[in-house]
């Protein structure tokens, strides 16, 4: 049986095949950047459309009650909860993810005020090791950013001098994830708060946050949850830290009666108290809509369908591929590994855009990294093994060895 | 001749009609809460559904170059430095507002570290005093919100001590508007840096932030700018303070090269270092579309409708009601004043709901003002006269007082 017909075979046998059905996606393209940006749904078509033409354009200003939009972060906040593993009322949607991160950031300082190192990762996606300098910068007491090399190990830095861990679960550049039970057990050992960004996490893998007695995470509406570009992004906090929200973006969407307009700030008892500014209605409703998509489904079966098509892309291409060069650059064992491949190649940004121009949209991190992402809702066995083909072959090639997949964009 | 007559003949000499065919506004009602949440346009809806089929359904991550979402905040903010009287780069788009004070506040307190006062005025909207709040407490140094009561001058509180002047240009309450100018000289006098929230002046009043020197300014995308609900919102620095914004939401956009994944932060030396986390591209799009219908417009033919259409509401209610109980709560010289009035009643729940429930939407602010805004693109004058007429009628026939007008939302 050729790879081909294998993987029609389990595309046949594929519990989520129907799924791929509420997607819009080009014909011509196999899209393996879900982890970057999620693909259009026709519900979150449907709902902008909606809520354009009949709730902001017919309801106006009576919208805000009369459509639900005062509720709606914590209606999608309680979307969102279940597939992290949280209760309805632990969640919110708002912001954007950095924005998200210096609140929580802010708010978990406060409450180990005292002790002297944010603990994070070196290796962490840019904004986060921004925001955490500037949240260490400006919390009460003297706190330092204590960086981590990839080198050292989590559990040996953690004393009781550590404020808070902060850890995205799984990297963006080679999807290598964290043990998130374990680490937070370790760092609640020593007293410590743990805060994790979700950002490759959230739709990606199952998660449970309340199982492992996560305190705060983050994490990102427009990445496998496919609530648009730029949509907004959520937070998590546990029930033992939602009397102590005294977050620094403290506006009047986090007060406990908004259109009361007091001059004195009351927080909202609950997690909306993390909320600051009035909510992005439109983005707020696509990313309510596409998340209606996971009505049903069983994050386990998600999973073993997210490990079955990683598998099937990192053995296809390596079983083809004589290119030595190519080197695998995510975790081999699925346990440690989220829902994207990476593969390193000195000639990475070159192969990447023969590869996209070949119709297989992945994306490159610099110096050498390509990034693949497996969406289990919208990709097909067959997409898995079509694109594994043609990286094969634009390797064997050297389809890449042209000077137009050379040209770097000014901005990528 | 009687005043609705009147009123169609003033329509018909209008020079700013022809921009109601722009708007989607229902047959039915006339929309007074303009200066609350913008209405929908032609030109937004249609940039709406292209962004999502177009850009993000079959563009997908591309679109971020393709599309030049990358760069779509700062041509934004290029969009709406006209209206304000900024230059096309002192303007960038994003977050809220109340997100966006937060930064610009951080900013001006930094710049004059050592003062130890933020002067700012106890009646303004309850989002900044909670904002400011924030930002003095965590400012370098020891520095506190001094609050002025209304009886209070600010010209005679301000010296040598005040770090940053944070004013509201129009009270959103009354529609009493500052003298921009004046109030930033003598700020200036002192050393002081000046922040002034352009909320209910965006859009609705001719505004000159370079030639008075202003600072800092912020301003919000959903009101007179009709950029929809929870718009993005928008910043102004001069370029005096460009090569100094170092604000505390440094997130991955506001780096000076976001795509190089730098572990240190290195701003950008433009407006965009005001920038935070990923854009919210379908929002801002919306407010993009909807701000090219102030191409040609001329600010001052604005403001000379806007007083006009103010001073006839004014005209047509006194003249015709003798409902002593309604009192006008605006400043009653338009040079004072924005492009909202506001009336104070004992009764301004009941009698606003029973002015909805006519087809006249204003809104109420506890405990006892109707607002009505006058939006000049859209309101006719025969809307302000019948508006006008609604509103005598209902206060001479007691409408309001009927238990279904009387009954609070749980939500307002």
């Amino acid at each position: 049986m050729t790879p081909a017909a294998h993987a029609r075979r389990l595309d046949a046998a594929d519990p989520l095949a129907d799924r791929r059905d509420h997607f819009v996606l080009p014909n011509d393209t196999i899209y393996l950047d879900g982890n970057s940006l999620g693909p259009l749904t026709h519900a979150a078509q449907a709902a902008v459309a909606d809520t354009v033409a009949e709730e902001w354009g017919r309801g106006l200003i009576g919208s805000w009650n009369d459509a639900g939009w005062v509720t709606l972060p914590g209606r999608v906040g309680a979307a969102i909860a279940p597939l992290i593993g949280a209760a309805p009322d632990d969640v919110v949607c708002c912001d954007s993810t950095s924005v998200n991160l210096y609140k929580v950031l802010a708010v978990a300082l406060s409450i180990r005020e005292g002790r002297g190192r944010l603990v994070a990762e070196r290796d962490n996606f840019p904004t986060d090791l921004y925001i955490a300098e500037q949240a260490a910068a400006r919390a009460p007491g003297a706190c330092r950013v204590a960086w981590l090399t990839p080198d050292e190990s989590i559990a040996d830095t953690l004393d009781e001098d550590v404020a808070v861990v902060l850890l995205t679960h799984i990297d963006y550049r080679t999807g290598e994830m964290h043990d998130m039970a374990d680490i937070t057990a370790a760092a609640h050992a020593v007293g410590a708060v743990v805060v994790w960004d979700l950002a490759h996490s959230a739709g990606a893998v199952p998660l449970a946050l309340r199982d492992a007695e996560v305190d705060f995470a983050v994490g990102c509406g427009y990445k496998y949850l496919n609530g648009g570009p730029g949509a907004p992004a959520f937070i998590y906090a546990h029930p033992r830290h939602r009397h102590q929200i005294a977050q620094p973006l403290a506006g009047w969407f986090g007060h406990a009666e908004p259109f009361a307009f007091e001059p004195a700030f009351r927080p909202r008892a609950d997690i909306a108290a993390f909320l600051t500014g009035t909510p992005p209605i439109i983005a707020m409703r696509a990313l309510e809509a596409a998340l209606g998509l996971w009505q049903g489904i069983d994050m386990q079966q998600l999973r073993e369908k997210s490990i079955a098509l990683c598998h099937l892309f990192i053995e296809t291409v390596e079983a083809n591929t004589d290119d030595e060069a190519l080197t695998l650059a995510s975790p081999r064992d699925a346990a440690h590994r989220g829902s994207q491949v990476s593969f390193r190649h000195p000639e990475a940004y070159a192969v990447m855009q023969a590869l996209i121009d070949a119709g297989v949209i992945g994306d490159m991190r610099a110096p050498d990294i390509m990034r693949f992402g497996f969406a289990p809702l919208y990709t097909r066995y067959t997409d898995v093994v079509a694109a594994a083909e043609r990286l094969v072959s634009i390797l064997a090639r050297r389809t890449y060895d042209d000077p137009r997949y050379r040209a770097q964009a000014a901005v990528t």
